[in-house]
């Protein structure tokens, strides 16, 4: 089993596509519907009363274990924002931490020996008291944002030490090493300690840097899958780490083969969540469609030797 | 012989990395520089009298016919600009035309067989001119930039209608088609009457899409050169088009293989071109050097069948 904490939330949301009031979101929500595809994911988080029974018994049929999700009084975390036509940044309207605000991970005994676990891009405290709990993960996998990286720099590098994979944005990237120059950023995430970074540039694709340890000290650049219409990007991010981290728990195996196929893997799960607005897609997507599209980016970056 | 017509000029450049004055530029030179590398290049373009023999013969000793290039009385285009930290984006201090104002493209009479031609991003006008003055080419490849574009939007469709590939930066194929929407605006490229669009994004690569005519209606999404210190980024377009038509035509063929090939060939040269100031590293960079980092990157996007 997979496990992530993060964020569950009820998100209202607008982009020039229209707009949607209090569906179902958050970080935890979006990594486990892309992950539960080939994986049972075990989600650690916090929701309120307005959490009803009819969601826990949606992410029960879809193979994500709720033993972790523990409803309290109060509200569930809403995010309220919106994207402009270029749809690259997130403007937030408001965050209603609610329920959130109390929220001490508590791990169920059962999850504690899994091998694979995702840091979904909260306070990076919370991300090291969750690793503090675990045995000794086969994989660990963070993700972060500008919000912890300007009010907690300190932590989230100390995330990053202990981290195995790290998740960063392209503008995230830059701003947490003070470079213009993503491969300088990129550097500076792996001589921290992790053993992989994986620069996410939305529609400009993303680049996977790994140290040798790994087998490899070549960079991976991996294209984004092309769409005609994006309709609302959030959750990308959460579904490109819920394929990443799924597709190399199945595989079983972590070397730069299968690193660069769980990044493909990835990059086809974020085309699908951005075609609707939130999990829409994500709830409706089979493997058999992912395939299709993995195979098509396979055929859309080919080239000769010369 | 390829043929070019584009601008000749001595630029003043300021990027963060430092200042240069008065040095070798303008389209036609970058491409030639990046182009003679594996075929003859003929330039047809004006010089003042600045422009001495002593940058005449250097053009000669470069595999480049100069018999094009037309000097008159006055002084040579001027282009004075500066890059910011994130060198996305040129900022013009000063433009003076100077013996360009005046330029009316005279062809020599044995460049009129010529099968390749690169109109480069001068006056749709002149690029119109131009491509009427030949007899009939194999490949016509245009460049255009956004000053054309608001300027002459109706030429700038004529040289699309006509031209066998279109190159537009990714900024130019929003404006054009005023879309933020990169596929959307290539099929309206292709709509038009191109055979070929290609879209380059900087240091995001390039994506070209092809009518089916080509043997292909699939993009090719190209990675761009991962490096860690862009110096100036002057010229790195037009080396792109040097690089992309002269290894067109050093292999005869121009189908989807063909082209692919050459774009990843015109990635690296533009790579080659941001490293110094100016057409330095143009001006030292061997077919070795290229092929080193062509098979780079062949081996930086390679990913396995799921």
């Amino acid at each position: 089993m997979i496990v992530v904490v993060g964020s569950i939330a009820f998100d209202t949301i607008e982009t020039p596509f229209g707009r949607r009031e209090n569906i179902l979101g958050g970080s935890a929500i979006y990594f486990s519907l892309a992950a539960s595809i080939l994986e049972r994911v075990g989600i650690i988080g916090v929701v309120g009363e307005d959490f009803t029974d009819e969601y826990l018994n949606y992410l029960k049929s879809k193979n994500i274990d709720i033993e972790g999700i523990k409803r309290v009084k109060g509200k569930t975390f809403h995010w309220d924002g919106y994207y402009e036509y270029d749809m690259n940044q997130a403007h937030t309207v408001k965050t209603e931490l609610n329920v959130f605000a109390n929220f001490h991970p508590e791990i169920p005994a059962n999850y504690k020996n899994s091998e694979y676990l995702f840091l979904a891009n909260i306070d990076p405290e919370l991300q090291i008291e969750v690793l503090n709990k675990f045995i000794r993960p086969k994989l660990v996998v963070a993700d972060t944002m500008n919000y912890w990286i300007e009010k907690k720099m300190d932590k989230v590098l100390e995330v990053i030490r202990r981290t195995d994979v790290m998740l960063l944005n392209d503008g995230e990237a830059r701003e947490l090493f003070k470079t213009p120059n993503i491969l300088k950023a990129a550097k500076s995430v792996l001589n921290l300690g992790a053993k992989v970074v994986i620069i996410k540039k939305g529609e400009h694709g993303a680049i996977m840097f790994t140290r040798e340890t790994i087998g490899s000290d070549e960079p991976f650049i991996a294209p984004a899958f092309p769409l005609e219409e994006v309709i609302d990007p959030t959750g990308a991010g959460d579904s490109f780490a819920g394929g990443f981290l799924s597709f190399l728990s199945k595989s079983g195996q972590i070397n730069e083969t299968s690193l660069r196929k769980a990044v493909i893997y990835a990059t086809v799960l974020a085309s699908f969540t951005v075609m609707d607005f939130g999990p829409t897609q994500l709830d409706k997507v089979s493997y058999n469609e992912i395939k299709v599209r993995y195979n098509k980016l396979l055929s859309y970056t080919k080239f000769g030797k010369i």
